[in-house]
């Protein structure tokens, strides 16, 4: 069955949805300190993530009690968006829609290329392999230059991989796995090196945390990134925090970006404004700087001018747009790009997961039982409201979370086709589709947990030791 | 004989001087290719260089052939200087008064402290030796926190020294002495660790400079101060481009300085723009970041709370204000300063010299000729038109580049008020005071040139490793 979406709450300003989740806040609380039934405390607390949802889709704020929403200026005069205009940038995903972002707008907008079937063929006669489940159904869906990259490797010219993660918690869910599974993917069928960045700077730089815990926390992070099965001998996984202090070659690129990139330009990008930090004004280097080789002269032995290809969600394309311009005028190649679409949060595909709800997804820590709880409570339904309704007009697979996911997850193309017309044809219900993904997360996570309990202390640490990789330069 | 000083410039707008400067320019042009007598051309040569100079402290800008002065509107919409309205920041220091910057005005300005007899006494009984020269004549006359780092000393508790240099060129000059020559009379009065950045970075993004070249300066320029007869056991010497990539206690405080710092500050502090780039913009923390123990873990041994003073020119004030104010933020130490006059350029003390003007200073690579002939030819005297009038009259003091060189220079209290006395009575001439000015300059630059023989790349290799200095922390 379909939870209910809160239609009423789109015509409502920032303000009055403020005072409406405050309300439903102090409800919740009421609720559990006369001790309630418990399914009353559930409803009363479902209807409050969704009241936060709407505030924050109306407002791009988050929700903090007591803090009212300040931009209502902004929000009036303008910037107010459209019913179907996403916003998109690496901190903020906003969509009215519930099957998600228009990623075909989002392609034209951002000026990308789409993957299409022809790309797809190409890979595979270059690999002489099957694509990726996430190639074959649009999860990587727009690219930049990757015709070089595979004209490259045609010719027997390398490259090298690059992607990342900021590291805001020791959690991490199963929508943070997506461009590390897909990495490991190319990383295999192309036999080529990886660079894993996190941004332990970036995250102090954000969030109220120490420098040590950031470090903390992307040595934690490392763990679950390793567990996805990389090679040590062909990756090399490294803490800004750390490398910076241990490479000779890392901060010369970045001060190179720095140099030609202008505040204007930041601003322009990333909506960076006079009273922001000036860490956060020159992050984007930091950022930028592993796109080029000769940031890690330890595994690329000083070679400069080899080609990277960064897989990563389609919000990080503002870094690489920028560190794209500026390429060539430092003298270096511009990296290729896969970017994927935005995996959806439990409620529905309208926002980015947050790992500070735990229940806007599933976490790479969670028990078979707390997988199944969430799924069951929690993943927003494209089912009717009634079992008669259901079996009558049948299920809509664009805004259904648990097919959604299934997409990602389930490796059987028929199967999940099967899936799919069983739904929409009202054969399938709602609790027996979630049922098919619960079984298909839970070995797989409880899989990963095991991968991960391999990973100790002394694991992490060779994987992030700069050294040369199984490679020759 | 006194230089003819070109008061009716004074009258003149930015363009037309603009003008002027671009005739006369022309006019040298000619002189050389129709081979006219050299004196013909070296007074053409001299009346140019009085109209650059002119042109600049105008316009505050260089003169640049075919480019009219850009700031037109600026300069004529309020921020004309008043004619003791003086200008002082990192890159740029103006006065329109030929004694040199008001620095009494520039300590209420800028909220030091003037370095008074009493603080004098106080170090003379600190350290139980005369104080220094640049002491006892004012030319360290600022200071921030001094009483400080003196009760600190009283009390067997140690602190470290940290000065720089921007390495824009491999020539260096007196004036860029000053901070080195008093910096190791301190280390030398009070025993204590002493670091000195060459800051790399900041030359590549502010001047057209390959990271490669810069980096090159940096280890010319250390031979020049290592030359000053700087311990290697209790010195460490540090270029940015290098020592960011090998330490891990650099970057962590240049992070937190960029976390509590932002554009509107650094645009307050420094005056930049939208339009200059981001390297530029988050580099204070870089020049700021060594003034914390914590930068340098391999000499004071993960000490974090280990005051530090910074002797540095005034103008580099702006930095450690800045700096001053985040320390107590994320938990260290305040830095102490003491500050010096700047070393005035032979032209006259309207300007801060330029290294790229090969006679607007002496230069520690000039030959005994070299140093005669532009001490004879370029610097400005403050003694009369004729031989007649200054007998009368008497010569000043107060303008009188020679007789400020020699304020820097002669050690001999007495002998620097006996010429004072002479000059300012008419009975010493300029020529004479210009001698006595060479045959300091001569034999202390000949020595240096010896010492710096002596500095191979195995003793810059030595002075620029990161390692435990002859002090127990």
């Amino acid at each position: 069955m379909a939870d209910s979406p809160n239609c009423d709450l789109k015509s409502l300003s920032p303000l009055q949805l403020f005072e409406r989740v405050t309300e439903q806040g102090e409800k919740v609380r009421a609720l559990k300190a006369g001790k309630a039934p418990k399914d009353e405390i559930d409803a009363a607390v479902r209807m409050l993530l969704s009241l936060k949802l709407s505030y924050k889709t109306t407002t791009g704020q988050d929700y903090q009690a007591g803090l009212p929403p300040t931009d209502l200026a902004l929000i009036n005069n303008g910037t107010t968006k459209e019913e179907d205009d996403d916003f998109v940038d690496p901190w903020t995903v906003q969509t009215s829609n519930a099957k998600g972002v228009d990623y075909d707008k989002l392609i034209v907008r951002f000026g990308s290329a789409k993957i299409d079937t022809d790309l797809i063929n190409r890979i595979e006669r270059a690999i002489g392999q099957k694509p990726h489940r996430f190639l074959r159904r649009g999860i990587f869906f727009s690219h930049r230059d990757m015709d070089q990259i595979l004209h490259a490797y045609e010719n027997k010219k390398s490259f090298y991989l690059y992607t990342g993660r900021g590291p805001s918690s020791q959690a991490m869910h199963v929508g943070h796995l997506i461009p590390f599974i897909f990495t490991k993917w190319l990383q295999e069928v192309f036999d080529v090196p990886l660079v894993i960045q996190l941004t332990d700077d970036e995250k102090y730089l954000w969030k109220d945390l120490t420098t040590e815990k950031a470090y903390e926390y992307a040595k934690e992070n490392a763990k679950d990134i390793i567990a996805c099965g990389f090679d040590v001998n062909k990756t090399f996984i490294f803490s800004d925090l750390d490398y910076l202090g241990s490479s000779m070659g890392f901060y010369k690129n970045i001060v190179k970006v720095q140099k030609h990139v202008t505040f204007n330009q930041v601003k322009g990008i990333f909506g960076f404004t006079d009273s922001d930090c000036i860490g956060k004004i020159s992050f984007p280097a930091i950022q930028a700087a592993p796109s080029f080789s000769s940031s890690f002269p330890q595994i690329f032995n000083g070679k400069e001018d080899l080609q990277c290809l960064i897989p990563c969600a389609i919000d990080q394309d503002p870094y690489f747009r920028m560190t794209r311009d500026v390429a060539p005028r430092i003298g270096y190649p511009k990296p290729a790009l896969l970017h994927s679409v935005f995996f959806p949060a439990l409620q529905g595909a309208q926002t980015k997961m947050s790992a500070s709800d735990p229940n806007s997804s599933i976490f790479l820590t969670d028990t078979p039982k707390q997988i199944k709880t969430k799924i069951n409570k929690h993943a927003f339904s494209g089912g009717r409201d009634t079992i008669e309704e259901h079996r009558k007009y049948g299920g809509n697979c664009d805004v259904d979370v648990s097919f959604m996911y299934l997409t990602f997850f389930l490796e059987d193309d028929d199967r999940l086709e099967q899936l799919k017309q069983a739904y929409t044809s009202g054969e399938l219900l709602t609790g027996e589709l979630k049922k098919v993904l619960i079984e298909t997360l839970q070995p797989m996570i409880a899989a990963h947990q095991e991968r991960r309990k391999q990973v100790t202390d002394e694991v992490v640490k060779q994987f992030m030791t700069p050294r040369k990789l199984a490679f020759e330069f």
